[in-house]
């Protein structure tokens, strides 16, 4: 399985994925799942992914031939956010068709995969997609900031709590691997390292791009301080109405 | 669906569980979920349930009637926790398989259901079950000292980091809440009110049940106070290099 989100405030665009691939617990290994396709100054593209890999490689491989063979649509001279999104997902279906073609025999592997394009182009605001195996897609919205894709209930309600529009990309970038962080914690299948990319709207550039692993100073000192700071609040909830007289009874002892 | 925790610790027992059912999202009710059975000083046995309504009815009225009907085999004479949860997974692959043969034309009707029991009889200690749908079980233990059933996955990463079994019944309440109002957050097939059952070790009776509704004052008060420690905890969290940075220019200017 795997674990990505990706937040657009209005500030820009922030994505955190991990890295850990598996097709059984016995054959786990670790990927890049996060793509960054980049003309500075010009557009930048952010593309996640979960699901087949091999899928997921052939995606990207139809993504840079069309780029280096200069092909009518491709990354480099589409001209809208939507329109890239639509490109995409034409190409998960392509290379899901291929994949299923050269199946000799009936067999139960899972050729989809589910992609996050994320980014912006020179004189469009920045957009974030979610884009389905089928290839159609949705966008994110003021009111649903965020997209995840892959084991994604894990690491959902803190994002429901934090993520808003108006909240830095700083914050938006901790509250993501916060959400990581959670799902790691509960699901195996989730692992490290973590990949991180922010965005900022209009900078037409990813300014920050960062591989935590989980002994990286930063990201071992966020874990450890939110694991800490979730303890401490939960130590200042209230107090059960029967809690507070047998405590008041136990000091009188 | 349904969500609903139970938590062993060293000091005894806790169940939380929710009321929404729902059989499609315009087929929305409260059910109590939580079912105690007890003998003062002498046995108690809390059971609830995820799945199949119809099946969970017919197990607790098999329940009543075996106790009523003083069997052989009833919660009023079995003599282990085990056995009891042995007994609870017989009439539950029972009444699943009933309610399969009624069907007289195939349906894509699910009739499993899944429980927890959870209990204590005099001279034993304190015992917590997952009873899977299959009629066999598992039981908490130190290392994994909670059990879910239903949509777990939501409330699961604030278990994970808090429940111990060293920590206070009141504690393990209060995160048990917690979790799942992480889940009715993020899940709309978990809803309000929520029953509490409280079983200290060797009280052999429930000490504490309670219903709470979104605006019962204690709820109330513990889902506001989360929000705004989570919040207040996320805003003490470390600063990017970068960050650090660009808001001490932001300070110079």
């Amino acid at each position: 399985m795997t674990y990505c989100v990706a937040v657009k405030v209005d500030d820009g665009l922030v994505f955190v994925g991990d890295t850990r691939t598996s097709a059984g617990v016995d054959d786990v290994r670790t990927y890049n799942k996060m793509h960054v396709f980049e003309t500075p100054g010009e557009r930048v593209f952010v593309v996640m992914s979960a699901g087949n890999l091999a899928t997921t490689q052939t995606v990207l491989t139809h993504l840079r031939r069309d780029m280096a063979d200069d092909k009518p649509v491709n990354l480099n001279n589409i001209r809208h956010m939507f329109d890239a999104a639509d490109y995409l997902g034409g190409l998960s279906v392509r290379s899901q068709k291929e994949a299923g073609a050269h199946t000799q025999y009936a067999s139960n592997v899972d050729f989809r995969t589910t992609l996050i394009l994320g980014g912006q182009i020179q004189g469009e605001d920045p957009a974030l997609y979610l884009i389905y195996p089928e290839g159609n897609c949705i966008s994110a919205s003021p009111e649903t900031p965020y997209i995840q894709i892959g084991e994604s209930k894990y690491g959902k309600p803190i994002l429901d709590r934090v993520i808003r529009p108006q909240i830095s990309l700083e914050d938006a970038a901790r509250c993501a691997l916060v959400s990581m962080d959670s799902t790691m914690k509960s699901n195996l299948t989730v692992g490290p390292p973590l990949d991180l990319a922010v965005l900022p709207r209009d900078a037409l550039r990813i300014t920050h791009k960062e591989r935590f692993d989980l002994d990286t100073p930063f990201y071992a000192n966020l874990r450890k301080s939110w694991g800490d700071l979730l303890m401490r609040s939960f130590t200042e909830l209230p107090r059960f109405e029967w809690e507070a007289q047998s405590q008041a009874q136990t000091q009188l002892l």
